[in-house]
């Protein structure tokens, strides 16, 4: 049997911790991979713990008794997520980006995989409190970022689709009201994908006036389940009054300059540091 | 300045390269993190190295040159995949998934962040030598798996629409026919998805006669492009002769049994051990 460094088992620990984020693993799983005392591993969480507070990098969590062990809750510091939303509104601004009816193309950034782990770390770190057993996103654009933060929070993801043609048993199917063109649109969840009486968050690409938020508190409500929170990458705040409350985004877009500029901003989150 | 301890290094290290798999990283952005000298972050990698290849979690690459540094690639044994493989079987196989139509209820599945990351590092791992540009799929249930394998390859992802109302610029549609229903169906792709002359896999949760792969493979064709490889969870064997030649599946489902039991195995390629 293979003996360990504790180099070698601080290395194993940390990839196995950060790529389970919000699971509970029994510290029986790293006594028996390394050969190791129970004491001996225990002293090298402390280190791994230590580090990642560190480095800005998350935290390690003790969850006490039977089923008990050691979780990774994701975290990243506030400068560096000014940074990345800096960098984000810096790719977006660029003039070629600009599409007929004051839109921003997007589908690029929202489908890049080092981007959309950046900014589902921070939308998740906004959430990690509540203790969620769902995170909703609606098809297709904002599915990438809704299951990196469904990862980050070690829950299970579900997709509202637009469409009712689900081939998996019944539905239930809203209509609900876009919140800046007033369109009556239709979205549709199979009925076992939630369980009565959840938490959930609502996670998107964009957010303009909130009419598909609100369409998802009154979904939930189908389900006996309840909106804890809403995260969006991008949130229009040209637009005005917004028909829910209490959001979290990460960029802030406000139209376009007469100059045809797009005018967009770090969100105020990351000001408060 | 922080000092940082070996152990606290590698913990680092670990954390930064296995978050960014195929990404090449800089040793200056480690000895900058670290305040140490590039012979100490040396030994540190060696270590992680050494680590994660006696541990079978992938392996860290150097590249030369300028621009050079080191880079984690997504790793996984046999076995690990066999076992896991045999895991989904298992849960898959349980009568209350059969939906009528000798199908299998599979969405929670296909949304199950801890699930869809090993699929998707077992994959990934299929198509690491192919150097690959994009990862695509179609929209919907396959997209956190093409996501996935996206980001353990370190490339962008491109999701194919099933309806044309794409609003951003200029799309490229075709039709196609499904390969077990014969009914033709329609693909769309924006014209600026994919650079001319691109290496593209193609990732996709289910395949039975693999219309929608050759579907792919004609609208890649579009974008001067070529499909390498395709890769799916469950490949439906009961089927019989498929439209595409080369592919990789996690899992085979070989049709509903008389008695109403889903007979479901682990694919041949964990088989080759």
């Amino acid at each position: 049997m293979n003996k360990y460094s504790r180099n070698q088992r601080v290395t194993g620990i940390t990839k196995i911790l950060t790529e389970n984020p919000n699971k509970t693993i029994n510290l029986k799983k790293f006594t028996e991979l390394f050969n190791a005392a129970k004491s001996t591993i225990s002293e090298d969480i402390v280190i791994v713990r230590e580090t990642l507070s560190m480095l800005a990098m998350g935290r390690v969590e003790t969850v006490a008794g039977a089923a008990g062990g050691v979780k990774y809750i994701c975290g990243v510091s506030q400068e560096e997520s000014r940074i990345f939303a800096e960098e984000v509104c810096e790719i977006l601004s660029h003039k070629d980006r600009l599409i007929p009816g004051n839109f921003i193309s997007m589908t690029d950034i929202m489908y890049n995989p080092e981007i959309v782990h950046k900014a589902g770390v921070i939308l998740a770190s906004a959430f990690n409190e509540l203790h969620i057993d769902y995170v909703v996103t609606v098809e297709t654009k904002g599915i990438p970022l809704a299951f990196e933060v469904a990862k980050m929070l070690g829950v299970q993801l579900v997709i509202v689709r637009r469409d009712p043609k689900v081939t998996e048993g019944s539905t239930v199917s809203i209509n609900y009201a876009s919140g800046s063109t007033n369109r009556i649109q239709t979205m549709s969840l199979t009925r076992n994908s939630i369980k009565k009486g959840s938490k959930c968050i609502f996670i998107d690409d964009f957010m303009k006036a909130g009419g598909t938020a609100r369409g998802i508190i009154n979904l939930l409500k189908e389900f006996e389940s309840e909106l804890l929170g809403i995260g969006v990458f991008i949130e229009n705040i040209e637009s005005g009054h917004k028909l829910v409350e209490e959001y979290v985004s990460i960029i802030q877009f406000k139209g376009i300059s007469p100059e045809g500029k797009s005018k967009l901003n770090p969100s105020e989150i990351f000001e408060k540091a």
